[in-house]
């Protein structure tokens, strides 16, 4: 079923649903048609059959939002909601303790992917947002994927340019694989500075009852001195989370091909 | 873009995303077809394309699941999310002193759709999850919602035979117009067994800046004497929240044409 220039309507009607950012979660008809390309006619009409199904609805203005149906269909047989739903408790423990950002991440693609945030307020500054994303070599959570992710992901990664943040992100190929091993040797990442001077990152690895990492369950905290507390703390919670999850006894972590030392 | 029968690519798009429930989130492509009532070939074409979006994902042993690509989008611009994160920090704090379930809700067609839900390991019954439904007249939440929202949807639902779930839920056209007067008047429902015989449910409603009520926020603990003492910590909260969302005074609620008493 492919329109006249080759794109499925499908594909017209993912363009539409990534035109809507946190940052403009609501647009007019004309604004959705410069956004993905789309003639305004066409916009208008997909528009009008995504609003009859409710995956997208309409202000009292006339405009266009994320509609609840799509995010419940979404929501309620996603993979993340166990993972998410079984993170919960552990937590609110790391957030009723440490305040700041308690995060929750997964690997999507070449980012992470954060499924889930508690943040108090006035915690120190967090680019991470719900359903949000981060490169990989950047984010204590990341680094814990990367670290225990596939091979030839790590291989891609240290292959491609790394943004620099601040002076202190892991942004040379040599200094990035030190990291890894580093993550991998001690059980968790610890990045102060990483994203900005002034807030300090420590993750650790979920595991699943296959004993894969599914997960990092991260912190975010001023970077100052005496934050290495944090680190049992998110730890504990991570060890925790995987063995509600069914994970093997963490304490004897195996040795796998493809596990960072091996890059 | 129709097809030969009339019904639009996206209409069968969603189908497919309708067929994935919290208790089978994995199902086979000839399961999808079954389902949706769609071809095998048609089932597996689509299935293929949104696959190739992230809006579907293959198990190892391919089976189909929701993707993450939809839930991030679903996600990240939904007016759901600004309304949640505002209300994490007292929902966290009614659950630190309450325990048991603390649960948001909205309105949402002729049903109430829970946005979160914190649980304590070992709490009561609860027939709630996140991104699922009840009937407005049996949940608290429902009542509130039902209790604030536009006296036509009232009329429809006191029009329509009401599931008994227990002796005790509201099930009569007669009771339950009782029942909202109440919450009108008390400011929150209060609802011993009407899910469940061993769950107490006790909710208050939500309002934004305009004065709306735009949500509910209900604990479900144990039904037992003493229960009433959840009702205070429930309405704090709710007014905390409406406040954090700009809400006018919520002692001085102000009278509209179409609330309960209308009815």
């Amino acid at each position: 079923m492919r329109t006249r220039n080759g794109e499925s309507v499908l594909a017209r009607a993912v363009r539409i649903f990534e035109a809507f950012t946190p940052e403009e979660p609501a647009l007019t008809v004309s604004e959705i048609s410069r956004r993905t390309g789309l003639h305004v006619a066409t916009a208008s009409r997909l528009v009008a059959e995504l609003v009859s199904y409710g995956f997208l609805t309409r202000d009292a203005d006339r405009r266009v939002r994320i509609g609840m149906r799509l995010w419940e269909l979404a929501t309620r047989a996603s993979p993340s909601l166990s993972l998410r739903n079984a993170a919960m408790p552990f937590m609110e423990g790391v957030h009723d303790v440490v305040g700041h950002h308690v995060q929750l991440g997964v690997l999507d693609g070449d980012e992470v992917l954060f499924l889930e945030r508690l943040s108090a307020p006035g915690a120190v500054i967090n680019y991470t947002r719900i359903a949000g994303r981060l490169p990989l070599h950047v984010s204590s959570s990341g680094l814990v994927l990367l670290a225990h992710g596939p091979a030839e992901l790590r291989r891609r990664v240290l292959d491609e340019p790394l943004h620099r943040y601040t002076p202190d992100t892991p942004a040379t190929a040599a200094r990035l694989r030190a990291v890894l091993v580093e993550v991998r040797r001690q059980g968790f990442a610890y990045c102060p500075g990483y994203v900005h001077p002034d807030a300090l990152a420590a993750a650790a690895p979920v595991r699943d009852a296959s004993g894969e990492v599914v997960a990092a369950l991260a912190v975010i905290v001023p970077n100052e001195p005496g934050a290495t507390s944090v680190v049992p703390v998110v730890r504990t919670a991570a060890r925790g989370l995987s063995r509600a999850l069914g994970a093997p006894d963490a304490s004897r972590p195996r040795q796998r091909p493809g596990d960072a030392e091996a890059v």
